[in-house]
């Protein structure tokens, strides 16, 4: 159940046994050669939309935009500074608390967004503990694939699936996008990695095509099909063992 | 074309003989009984993609959530606060200029956004002036429908579109998402207007099912592809303009 | 009754029965050739101190300064961010209302004030829906001529009022500021307008004295004071109105 | 020579031999019984005024509102919070330098203006050590009453001009503002001292009628005549010596 | 070298061959019934300092307070929000960056600090690509416990480190606080894990007596020694690295 | 009773008869060619710790960092931007206060700090006018130095104690940190003084070596023993005098 595609009378209906949410949330950046820009917001949306279908529950808009600023050096890459989307997350989770919502799981397509992310519950949570917060809000983010889908990625890409422009992502978007497929000539086919890197300068000296150590040349939307059926038990399973703490 | 749905290398390439960007911005806020929390930003991005579609400009990913504090008192209404959605406005227009975008033209779903997008530009305006942002950019913002598609809408719905949850846009969101067409009883038919209101409180007194003096009981898709192809060639005509200005 | 000229004594007494305060807003902005740069904030405040000795409601001390980025490019213009102007509204609003003063009524002299300072109302009522701030206070703001002043300003300069620096409220200024008439040479006679522009460089280029679509050199004071009397009996209507909603 | 009663070109010929500006600032908060609630911003301006007239230096518009929590127990005290006057004096002090303006010399009504003023020249001094404000930018701050004004004041009141509502600047109000002269009984006759309070509740409960240690019921307007013409002096000679140093 | 017991004249040497500073931070929150509220941050200095000693590096003043809201249902816990710790991370790095430094290597104590830290430094490194932060400033963070403190607290401890006021953080601090060795009855001798927890509500309920998983009653400042030992060497090839990479 | 060196329960058991705590505040910042950068923060400690002692009294971390820009001109000094320390009060204030603490007495070794902390503590009872912050708080900040101190720097330095890189501070902190005793040839042996500064770049040309009027060529750890003891009973006089208001 999408709550962009629902109205506000079915909102209020669900609420009436449900004080859950799910809350996609990707980036706009650089996905090497033939991924696209979207691809952490559209995994994410696409994984957590298979989720309300499957178990009826409320799916959010997705957070579209995400903490990306080590992709600058990538035309095409957009960031919300840290601190804004901090203040992005409270207010759509506090405005959502106003009407009931009480537990909120997001589904992450970004890595990048994760100490952010993070922070900004906490921000939240320190709120509470001065009464400037509902106390009752609680909040969750996990990646979309979880063990079946990781599972899967290593059966597929046999250690070149990566970490960034991971061939199961550029595969998963493809398989949702399927009329935005690219090709793209890759060289070298596997993507270099490194023990760390700093900022978008830096990022763009040490991962020249925007790749970090996978091969998405490897990628179909058949994978991703596969993909998106362990994700989705992945998450219903996350889900639900959150809503049960 | 859509950035989400590019690669890096195509917005490069697509760089070197443009400069404008379309930024689609709407709302996730009820639209009375019949009306889909997404309509605003729906029809937003709907148009947006249309105007990327005819005329080859680039269309960025959806700003979803604005600025709809108006709406809390329906459930599932969610809202950036103004001084939130001011900074994402800061923050997507200065990450895209890092790549060359210079002329942000934002398509418009909501009322609402109308002061909050505004005052976010002369924000950025103001840094401009202090040597803290780019000299050259410049932003606008307009509601989707132009002359053309207010004169479709009139013609269909001659006096009862009303001001929100309107006739129209609750056609242009079923022509878009026709597998999400609602369908409810309202009483009145056409919904009670007010001269003014506050905020939420206010307003669910005065407008009990959330339309403002409309009778979206009328929409239909059909409706919805007259509206669309009106507001797109609206569009189109409009962003020609903020470019040549 | 001004709240500046008052004892706290006497407003505790006012308290009694009013629960109302007017607020004039305005801006420290160029007005071309013979404008005043305090046009806008005189205009309101001496509009507002009108109706305060009209009808003996409580006139609070002028918010001179607005946001006026658009001016930067003209000496001795000066803003405030519209984020710090956000920030002034909310405090000024909320200070005074822990007194127990619940409705606000600005009287503004600066179309360029209207954006921020409604998004600063937007971001109170947001505060509102989470319990952060007093649950009863409503904002509204209006510009100084209604009807009846721009019925006078039809009369007095047939197309020429223009759209800043107009011969309205040079003429509005000079009725109240007697000692401070300027005269100046202004080529054209009537200034340019243009459908619109965006920031300080910009306007400074489209309208290099400053003036938009006016010729203030009609300007007198003896209009100033048609003006002032249509104005006040503006805004009590006004006033009235917001205190009866 | 006041800004706001100036054309901007009268402003950019003054700016080619002049770098500094003076800008008034005070408050609007009770000052006991007969005692306007703008004594502190009326003052500060007065003075001010005074001082351009003198010499012909530029006086911006005065800064109204002030730092007045600990006034908040007395009606019709309204407070800007401190880090909302910090970015009012960072706005104002960017915007003016946008024309030239360098020396900012503030004419201070309010003592409990003191620490956020001070803190926020301390914000734009460590912008400008990181490149993010003008390097030329130079601010003071002083109460209107230099070593003459304090004389006059020893001289009339003889200890019990006290230090909040104080006999002087009651008179100088009064002077100033000769159609607001209030009468008021005062019990005691000269107001209660403490070494120390804390906030708003704290202030009502030791100073019941506002007043800390003065007795305003000895004020008169010519006895704000001559602090006047002391203070105007003593500001001539402090301006000048921030301009020289 | 400690930043702190340095006069400025032996860091301008100091600055002649070196760029890069440690930055020891910690927190201030319960660490059970005989860990010290300062754990943390006395650990990071500790093995920090140990640092500065063996390869003479600066050592700045130690970041005490982090962020602890989970923490805040024990007496005595204190935190920065969020948001707050990420302006004093970009403040303490800007401003010693403006005498030179250019790599900031954040030794660690408190896992609760990692998402807001990193935020902060991906919040500098927004603004360096937007030009407003030094393009050369390189931040990392490290927890104080490498691989060979951490092959020590396996052999100690088998186990029953824990992950919150864990064996070896306590045998840490008493070796550095030897006057300050508290002991206390624990019950169960290994406290509670649980997979997750939210905040402090939550954190008090699943670990009433503050540890997660240790059995801290085993910690002596001999342990601690050994302890220090393999940090300091850790710590050192870590930041002979990051200045390498 | 040093907070950081007691474990929670400590705190539980103290917080049954205790209300106050004592926060040492600071600075990191040059102190001329024998003092320490961390002097100020040194001192504070030094002394509150002494008062902790003395009376049993709790003492809370260190705030080491604080408000210097205006020693940004020499090597090593780092700030605080005055809008972030204001945070960081507020941030400690409040979450030490949902524990129970009402009475925050600060201990400060750094006059550039008196203003933002001050403005920092109005915020906070700003926010208690509205509601937002705990009614009960209290907040005091002294210099460490009270009149038996001064009398002793007084006897010990006859008038070349100075205003900056004090003869007394610099002798505290060599009596706290013996193992950090610095020598260096100072020119002219009593520094410059001057009526006022502005901010780093002006302070550096008026102050070359970084002392203000001082001559700590004279300091000795037995003058800080001296200074310390006098400075220890100054404090426990004006926290106990504190906490009786």
């Amino acid at each position: 159940m999408q709550l962009a595609l629902s109205t506000w009378q079915e909102v209020e209906d669900h609420l009436r046994d449900h004080e859950g949410i799910i809350v996609p949330i990707g980036s706009v950046e650089q996905h090497g050669p033939n991924g696209l820009i979207g691809t952490d917001h559209l995994c994410a949306e696409f994984v957590a939309q298979g989720v309300g279908d499957r178990i009826g529950c409320m799916v959010a808009p997705t957070l579209t935009y995400g903490m990306s600023q080590h992709h600058l050096g990538f035309t095409g890459s957009a960031t919300l500074r840290p601190s804004t989307l901090m203040l992005v997350v409270r207010d759509v989770v506090q405005s959502l608390a106003v009407h009931g919502f009480r537990r909120f799981f997001f589904i992450n397509g970004h890595g990048g967004n994760v100490a952010t992310v993070t922070a900004g519950f906490d921000e939240l949570y320190a709120l509470k503990s001065l009464g400037l917060a509902d106390p009752e809000l609680r909040c969750r983010m996990v990646f979309w694939s979880g063990p079946r889908a990781k599972a899967v990625a290593d059966d597929l890409y046999k250690g070149v699936n990566g970490s960034h422009a991971t061939a199961a992502e550029v595969s998963l978007a493809q398989y949702y996008k399927q009329d935005a497929i690219k090709h793209a000539q890759m060289t070298p086919k596997v993507a270099p990695t490194a023990p760390q890197f700093f900022e978008a300068a830096d990022y763009r000296k040490r991962f020249p095509d925007g790749r970090i150590g996978s091969d998405p040349s490897q990628s179909t939307p058949d994978h991703g099909k596969r993909l998106y059926e362990a994700a989705v038990e992945d998450m219903v399973e996350a889900y639900n063992a959150f809503l049960a703490y």
